[in-house]
């Protein structure tokens, strides 16, 4: 075994969310969302069909199920011959970075950062370029020095995980600009676009520009994570290296799982179960919000889609209070620390708080929880 | 992108069966098993049983679903916890070599080899260490000599994709002791394993030394290739390394597909299925061998299992007649050529003929067009 896999650690959420499925907790750690929200009969209906269609079960083309690209390229208005179906956005990272970078090469990454993406990061033995978090437009002097350093940046613009924050189309257009002058590629993760609270919709990164940004989407926050199912979207010439890339990695993604998908998206209850997710998702932020609100030692903003708020907890550690959460108060959530480079203290008073997959009923218990773990810590 | 992914180059195969899909070709070229030897019903049951587990929809565990994981460590004689669920076999190779080696890290290969795994090998900038086929215990000072500059071997010993040849008890011996004397990992690819067409099984070379061999299992040939799940059979340390990879890579296998899986094999129709396509396979095979006696300027051996032939087309060149047979005569074969490294020539007279996926009235059909493309060539 090489070293730098010998150093990589396990996911500290899955070790939390493991925890987490005892039934007395309850858990506001996952990025899941809520899979009771999917209409089961239209996917009992997709899947009675598949089972007639022998060749889903047969080898399938490594840039994916023609019909789900064909689907996607009308949506994402682009050529079908610019995706590649992955295995969820995850591997779309795999995949591009593996492509772009070799060990020990620089990436810049934003502080904090999902942290399925410093795994993939720290797989490659890529030297990560930690940056803060881009909150306005004044802060690029730092973007702009680590440009001249590395020539990969990773960010996700749509509700980013952990703090459910959304660029502004200032910075978008700012960002983009340091990238083209910088020659630098930026890889958009979007697993979140979709479930934007508002109808106003930002252009993303690759729209603005196509040449150097690969865009990576996914339909395990919109629809379900176990079809395991997302894309990769990239110019027609980065897509061809990327194809031969994906087909060596795994031959292609599942047909069954790619039907599925494209099954539920092309029928009349997927655009409703989409706007029902948003109404829901943005309901239960809101309740979390309310309920927080009572607490004054917590301070933390309503987000405008995704699944995460990002709670300071003032004058707290926070890694202390998500530790008394769980083991005394069977509350289950993940400390800011997570999700920072190791001995970066910045995000020490911070959690995140998943609003998706919680049952409303429970969030305002949820929050007294939480304040007694506070008090507590 | 990186050179050497820029280096790489599709699959040549992936090309001719993309020609092969049209109506009047008949194609041997393929690894497919006959997807319509599945029962369908039983599928349809299962799939339609998947729909009300709504755990199935959420995230999953990386090692896979534990029911298979289950069913699979009793059939295999092992831990839980050295399994590893994977999308097929290929993205196993890409798991266990991406951990084990490092870009220009020298890996041992026999010369045929399955196109895939050079692929993979490419894909990670691996030095390929070319081998001339372990025939028998003869041969093995060209592997001593490669062990002394190489630390991981790769092998197909059962039913090895192109040739079709099934290592012996000695030689898996022989090969098994040089490795622990030179500490060198095997991989052991062992996706055939279930179509041996007798009921005597030799062990694997996993069974005999688990600390110094690395196996991937598929249900891609035993089952149905669409389904993507295959897995990775090493030691519980090894494991515990390759998980944090696999984790990395697309954090889980979808466990649709595994509980699709799960389901078939544990019901009472996976026997029967097994023994039908073993039977089915060995009919084809013994048809195919029998039509091509009737050949002078051929000569082939029949296989003991697996899905192919390995034939020398006496005096002629292999990619001359491949062409004609598909341009001309409506014939999908494969020259040997495309198994090898560059350069090398010795297979300039080798085909690979499948003969799993043809249909068996059509099998003097494709060997009469053998003889016409031979004769034109």
């Amino acid at each position: 075994m090489q070293p730098h896999i010998q150093n990589m650690t396990g996911s500290y959420i899955r070790n939390i969310l493991k925890a987490a499925t005892k039934a007395e907790v309850i858990s506001l750690a996952g990025g899941l969302p809520d899979i009771e929200l999917l209409p089961k009969a239209v996917l009992e209906h997709i899947a009675y069909q598949q089972m007639s269609d022998s060749n889903l079960f047969q080898y399938g083309e490594s840039a994916g199920y023609l019909p789900l690209r064909e689907w996607i390229a009308d949506e994402q208005q682009c050529h079908i011959d610019q995706l590649i179906i992955t295995n969820g956005a995850q591997q779309g990272l795999d995949l591009v970075t593996r492509c772009l970078l070799r060990h020990r090469e620089r990436i810049v990454v934003e502080a904090p950062a999902y942290l399925g993406a410093t795994q993939v990061f720290n797989l490659q033995n890529l030297t990560i370029d930690w940056l803060p978090q881009l909150g306005d437009c004044n802060q690029l002097e730092h973007l702009e020095a680590a440009f001249k350093r590395a020539k990969v940046f990773y960010c996700v613009p749509n509700f980013h995980n952990p703090t459910g924050s959304l660029w502004s189309l200032a910075l978008r257009k700012a960002v983009v600009a340091l990238a083209e002058q910088h020659q630098v590629t930026i890889i958009e993760d979007a697993p979140y676009e979709a479930l934007s609270f508002s109808d106003h919709q930002l252009p993303s990164l690759y729209q603005m520009a196509p040449n150097n940004v690969i865009k990576l989407g996914s339909f395990s926050k919109s629809i379900a994570p176990g079809l395991r199912t997302g894309y990769c979207l990239a110019s027609p010439g980065a897509s061809k290296q990327l194809l031969k890339a994906k087909q060596a990695m795994d031959l292609h993604s599942s047909n069954i799982n790619q039907a599925l998908t494209y099954g539920f998206v092309s029928s009349k209850s997927y655009k409703p179960h989409l706007k029902n997710i948003r109404q829901t998702y943005s309901i239960r932020m809101a309740a979390l919000i309310d309920a927080l609100s009572g607490l004054e030692n917590v301070k933390v903003e309503p987000v405008q889609g995704g699944m995460f708020l990002w709670a300071r907890l003032i004058g707290r550690d926070a890694d202390t209070v998500t530790k008394a959460a769980l083991e005394t108060y069977n509350l289950a959530i993940v400390p800011g620390r997570a999700f920072m480079p190791v001995h970066d203290t910045a995000a020490d008073e911070f959690v995140r708080l998943n609003f998706t997959n919680a049952e409303p009923s429970l969030i305002n218990e949820a929050v007294d929880r939480l304040a007694q773990a506070m008090d507590a810590g």
